[in-house]
């Protein structure tokens, strides 16, 4: 019997050779952990983006949008920490020039040894000292022989300008939340809104990570979609409730199932100084638990630094108290590509057909909002081809449609299935009938997960699909 | 009587008063020429790309689309020629040490002395010589006494990884379209799709520009939507007509008036040496003539020179024709700022509503595809906004929607006018009714342009908006 087990080899292998992701540059070899999206990824990874979209700026009456630019005045990631403390501590064995993170060294020892020891809370001196009293080794040699905790920024710096001097310096944004904070103000007075209210943003952000790895689950260049919501100070615990579960809900939305989700709350001494409260959802990936989300009480910490650094009044004025002060926020914080991988995972199953023919499809089992195409038209016969690209055509109006006109239809409905297609339309000769017999003018529409056919006439077909498919 | 021009100063201000376009990070006094896209803003251009996707990728049946990495291998750029050629010839005034673009420095002098001379064909020798012999003075202090010139690359450098060696420069893409071009032989295997096809792109790119500007018509970093149509060899010429007319017809589709709009073939001296073909696409802003969209044959230049750097083989196998060969391409290649610029513009209209009360209304004509919001819900009384928003959130289901309770409805009009929202629903007392008359569940719908009004139930709202907003 085949082993059907969902691992990260078979999904990444599936988002290789079906066109999901691509391993970046990879005709020169690679750029370490760069992928690329292919025609099926950039639709799902679309998809998801629309998917938030819609539920935290469209639908949502509270929220409204923003895109601001990836390079920023560079004040704002003095302001904000980045420059000061956006860092890995850096350690070389002496040995072997391995380098190493010292506190994912020194967390490995402690979990290798059940030691109970908080690593997050350890100053850079006291990994040093835990490293050397306990003769830590280096995982490359073996040696216990290294320099001194160096700090590596994890920003990517350039320069914008002719020269490449400081003055010209400027970072890729490490996060979109800043730019939300920054054009707070802009925002309150050009959309005259008052509290409590929200700015959903999604772009890319960079983090010069000297550990990527678990395919698209750490990646330098990343997709963040945030929202920074702004509220009267002593309301942002309950914001923060709400918002928890309205992001709660929209996972389960997309189908991720409860058994593969695990909101932490964070412990008041694993809080950052102004966070209040903070839950990490976290999603049971083959390689373990591993975050998705971070939904945080940030208090008024962002907006005050910001205050502080521009000189600009960066506080709110409430009408109804005749008071100003600087809102409250709550950020849920969520990686798109984390999300894209989360929902690649979760829709992988290999289901057994026919146990006694060893026949297994492999499936994918994407919510119809989440899959590249939403329906496949698919004629029994490339004498059938050209009624099907009418089909097709019409319903390109509405959705991404595949077609396929290639093997055998069983082989068509797999490759299908493969790639998540909620439903296959069939086009067969009594759709278009013959001389002797005039067409149907139906089709035999096939569900994904159930493999049941229903025959349809071609003008109930965009209802029929709309209905299926609403999110 | 108000003038009423249209003038780039008049839609800057409207960009940043109504929450378009404000100047990035605004609070610390800025970042040269940067721009975020603030809530109006970000849903226009996110509908400008998704008009884009929608008639280049969903509707067209030869395209696919791709979403790859900013950040590539740096071999990528070698091949292109980025990293050889892609640069300004700076010269510095030793006078007055102001900084100009060489070949701008000429260029304008050509045009004032109404000189024929082709200032795209001088090497950097003849510029130099030209700026000599003709004295050309500089603009900032009058004195002609220059610096040689220096090449400037406009790439943006940065380093990835733990070191700021040359081994770990990595550049920020200057254009979306390499992306495609590596991605080449993995999407034709995955997708199996025979020549022709095409992979379309939306991105960010970046470029160093040394004279930014024009609010968002040339900055720094911006977005391009590109597509790269791969087809047989000596069939180039024809796909070139078949996506000159169609990109023709996409901005026809949204309105673009004919008169704004000039399609500049290039004369054969004028192409780059490997292109056989190329149009410009210029839009007439109120600063002139610019270029929206360049439709280039590229022929088979980009893909062998990637063959030929990255030792890969670049080849498509034609069954047909049981032979191997490198595929032509045609490039339509389109700013999304700049097309989101040309929208607005081409929207921004003041109409003389009433000339003896000088009564003039702001009105931004965008096709209702293009329009931040697609209808606004406005309660006469906020004793209506229960009801009122109720019909926001059923709308909202399917398109962003506005609501206002505030100040007179004729003020609400026109603030909607300002920003395009295509249809106002205002909801009155004859909508609820009251203890002794039922309301009679209909709204009055306002059309943006022709300001004429229809009373509906409430139950046929979302097919009326529906025909009225299909694209």
């Amino acid at each position: 019997m085949k082993n059907t087990e969902k691992t990260m080899e078979k999904i990444v292998a599936l988002c290789k050779n079906r066109g999901f992701v691509f391993p970046g540059s990879e005709i020169y070899g690679g750029l370490a952990n760069s992928w690329d999206y292919g025609p099926l990824g950039v639709e799902m990874k679309n998809n998801v983006k629309r998917a938030w979209w819609k539920k935290f700026v469209q639908e949502n009456p509270y929220n409204v949008g923003l895109d601001s630019a990836i390079l920023m005045n560079p004040q704002v990631w003095v302001a904000s920490g980045h420059v000061s403390t956006f860092n890995d501590p850096l350690i070389d064995c002496k040995a072997c020039k391995m380098r190493h993170r010292a506190d994912k060294l020194v967390e490995s020892y402690v979990q290798e040894h059940g030691m109970d020891v908080n690593v997050e809370a350890m100053t850079q001196e006291e990994l040093v000292a835990f490293i050397r009293d306990n003769q830590v080794p280096c995982p490359g040699c073996g040696k216990s022989d290294f320099t001194d905790i160096r700090k590596f920024n994890l920003m990517f710096k350039t320069h914008q300008g002719v020269t490449e001097d400081t003055a010209n310096e400027v970072y890729l944004r490490p996060e979109t939340a800043q730019g939300i904070f920054v054009n707070f103000p802009a925002i309150q007075r050009t959309t005259r809104r008052k509290l409590p209210f929200g700015v959903c943003q999604i772009g890319k952000s960079f983090r010069n990570e000297i550990t990527p790895g678990n395919f698209i689950f750490r990646i330098r260049e990343f997709e963040q979609m945030e929202l920074e919501f702004f509220c009267k100070p002593d309301t942002d615990l309950e914001w923060f409730q709400y918002w928890r579960t309205y992001c709660h809900d929209w996972l389960k939305g997309l189908n991720i199932k409860e058994e593969n989700l695990r909101l932490r709350d964070h412990e008041p001494e694993e809080l950052s100084f102004y966070s209040k409260a903070t839950t990490d959802f976290e999603y049971l990936f083959p390689f373990g638990w591993g975050e998705l989300w971070g939904v945080a009480d940030r208090t008024n910490y962002d907006l005050t630094q910001h205050q502080e650094h521009s000189g600009q009044d960066l506080t709110y004025f409430d009408q109804e108290k005749n008071e100003h002060y600087i809102p409250y926020v709550v950020e849920p914080s969520l990686g798109a590509d984390r999300m894209t991988l989360a929902l690649l995972v979760e829709a992988y199953d290999e289901e057994v057909v026919d146990a006694e023919k060893n026949d297994v499809r492999t499936v994918m089992r994407f919510h119809p909002a989440i899959a590249p195409f939403k329906c496949a038209v698919l004629p029994l016969s490339k004498k059938l081809s050209e009624k099907a690209r009418e089909i097709q055509a019409e319903l390109s109006k509405d959705w991404m449609v595949d077609f396929d006109d290639t093997g055998s239809i069983g082989k068509r409905y797999r490759r299908e299935d493969e790639i998540g297609t909620p439903y296959c339309i069939t086009v067969d000769f009594d759709t278009v009938g013959d001389a002797d017999k005039a067409g149907d003018n139906c089709v035999t529409v096939r569900d994904r997960d159930t493999m049941e056919q229903v025959r349809l006439p071609i003008d109930q077909l965009k209802s029929y699909l709309a209905e299926k498919l609403a999110y």
